[in-house]
């Protein structure tokens, strides 16, 4: 009776066992500073025109002339256009009706595969978001694992030896901060056409990309329109990770079998979800505004420049990583177990990051810092990391 | 590739047509006015406790010590208390691991068949909540039909000749109106434990219930805490159908298969959901407090009125009907093919409301009328129903 699949699940106690370790050392040593970067959470608060737009609807949503009932579940037209809009900047068009607003790319990430067999193989890299692959094995689906390793950048490429009907793409990626350029981009869309492969690209760090080499959409590449669905969220481009909303893109050309994916994705929503909150939706809807670009750019400068005095520092201390460019995570080779470092650096020097063994086995021997804490905080941690002995 | 039983949905074309219909009659009368009884979404604004704390959570959300980024997927202590509270008024005594908040009952029913294997035979009432039967032919999913028809009184009990697995009963019930008494829900609870079946109970309209006979929970059934996930919503209760936010409740004692389904469920949801926006659980909270209690209950008794209008005017005119005392829902008798009494009502009294068949075949002959609507149309549409020749 039960889907038997979830047996085959491994405890996911990453995050835990991080905590419980920061609990224990806080506890034996409470007059020292920790320093939070592990878990990639943002610090800064929402930006204004979105807080103004949230407290409009609010105000809306209390009269009887404002209040909004149910919306369409696909989302509402303002913001489905706003996002159209935003794409035109990469030079990518869109029509509305092939965008659907979603409460952020997580759950969009693993209901999309309401619409595919469980027959089918699925590639995704290692080290990897762990939601791609946990999301298959409740399905019962079987994953081949492409390595992301220092002899390729941490960017794989495509493979005649893996016969791949759903493949995950995440550029700028999680956790190890390499991003594909539009070459490499390029052949992963013709390998899936040719054979006929679907990408799931998550896009969820595209606010943080800077070279013009790496595209913020798969849909920059022609002939992604025929193989891609495209996932993004507002949680590191707008802070939203509290606040909920994202979007997901399945392109009308996208056909498999002779089912129109665009529509069985619209069926799917319509019948399992009821959309998302409109007061969140106009909040979204801000942070697309003129006003709203300027302010979460001015966060995501913030970030960045963190991510900058990490990556200067580590410049500095010889310390080899990737990232930290079009990404906010810092992805370091830390030469020894993983879990091992770990404790050095919160010994040592208080300093919380996530060890890469959380992210498979081609994470052992790296780790995973964020530069989404404070500027004062990571200044004092990178102080910190030149006076620990290596 | 795909999912092939995608291909065995029905084109759900109910409120679609609805729409259609009403379209071409206000273009050809602009004159008339029509008054809408049919889609079950509510009219009152939000209540003044739930949009000052909504309000006071975007503000939060605008400064750096009030900011909230991700919260536990299964949703916010605060607001998991002030259900189990709320549950203590039913004798119900729920601990908060086993109370999951939700973005609305719609999404959980659907998720929820996550968990379970697809070769479980489903029993549904009919007439049915479409979503019952389409997530489950999703699927692939074998479906039982339980005839709900006036000589049961629309409340069909246990059969010994159907095997379900999965059995799905909402009361009190859409569209029907009629509910379940607690000595009829103890038949259905001890049928489902005595073969190990689950019941997926919504109790969705359970705010409308004045009848003490009427449970408002399943788990003031003893022995529903081994057979039973129950899924509730703010969205009538609070007019939260724009503003998402609902709860799902599977006890510790559940288990199938040597598998404690919370546990699942949390597994579920931690991979595919990464919570309700704060400031939504914010408002929700507000609504369990005094103020809001007070502030919902008003709403309630004024969607109740419209009720017992439509109902006692159907008394004097000789309508057989159910519903409309425990429920929001006005079920007629309507004597004739549902859609003629549609195109009846609209063309002669321009009354719009819900065709029974677009509900299940027993939905033939029947017509489904909302008390959402305001006083003064309520009022207004059954001195028309008085005009109408039947």
């Amino acid at each position: 009776m039960i889907n038997k699949n979830y047996a085959n699940l491994k405890e996911s106690y990453l995050f835990t066992e991080i905590g419980r370790r920061v609990k224990a050392y806080t506890q034996a040593n409470p007059d020292k500073k920790v320093i939070k970067m592990g878990i990639g959470d943002v610090t800064k608060p929402l930006c204004k025109a979105v807080t103004d737009a949230m407290n409009n609807a609010v105000i809306e949503m209390s009269t009887k002339e404002g209040f909004h009932g149910y919306g369409p579940e696909q989302g509402y037209d303002f913001l489905r256009n706003a996002v159209a809009d935003y794409y035109k900047n990469f030079g990518v068009s869109l029509k509305s009706d092939e965008i659907f607003i979603s409460d952020g790319a997580k759950s969009d990430l693993g209901n999309i595969l309401d619409l595919f067999d469980k027959d089918c193989n699925v590639l995704v890299q290692d080290p990897v978001y762990p939601v791609y692959v946990d999301t298959n094995i409740m399905d019962g689906r079987k994953i081949y694992y492409a390595d992301a390793v220092e002899k390729n950048g941490y960017l794989p490429m495509p493979s005649e030896t893996c016969d791949a009907d759903i493949i995950y793409i995440c550029s700028p990626n999680n956790p190890c901060g390499a991003a594909y350029t539009r070459d490499m981009l390029e052949e992963w869309v013709s390998y899936a056409n040719s054979r006929g492969a679907v990408i799931l690209f998550d896009s969820a760090y595209e606010a943080f990309i800077e070279d013009a080499q790496v595209p913020h959409s798969i849909y920059e590449i022609s002939g992604a329109e025929t193989c891609a669905i495209e996932f993004c969220s507002l949680s590191k481009t707008a802070g939203f990770t509290g606040t909920r909303c994202g979007y997901t893109i399945v392109p009308e050309a996208l056909v498999r079998d002779g089912f129109e994916l665009r529509k069985l994705w619209l069926r799917r929503q319509t019948t399992k979800f009821n959309g998302v909150s409109y007061v969140v939706q106009r909040g979204a809807e801000a942070v697309f505004s003129a006003e709203g670009q300027k302010q979460i750019k001015e966060q995501i400068r913030y970030y960045k420049n963190n991510a900058a005095i990490i990556a200067s520092t580590f410049d500095v201390l010889g310390i080899s990583y990737t990232g930290g460019v079009n990404s906010p995570y810092i992805w370091l080779d830390c030469k020894c177990d993983s879990w091992e470092f770990f404790d050095k650096l919160l010994n040592e020097i208080q300093v919380v990051g996530t060890p890469g063994a959380g992210f498979g086995k081609n994470g052992e021997h790296h780790f995973r810092l964020t530069s989404f804490s404070t500027l004062e905080n990571t200044t004092e941690a990178m102080e910190r990391f030149k006076k620990l002995k290596l």
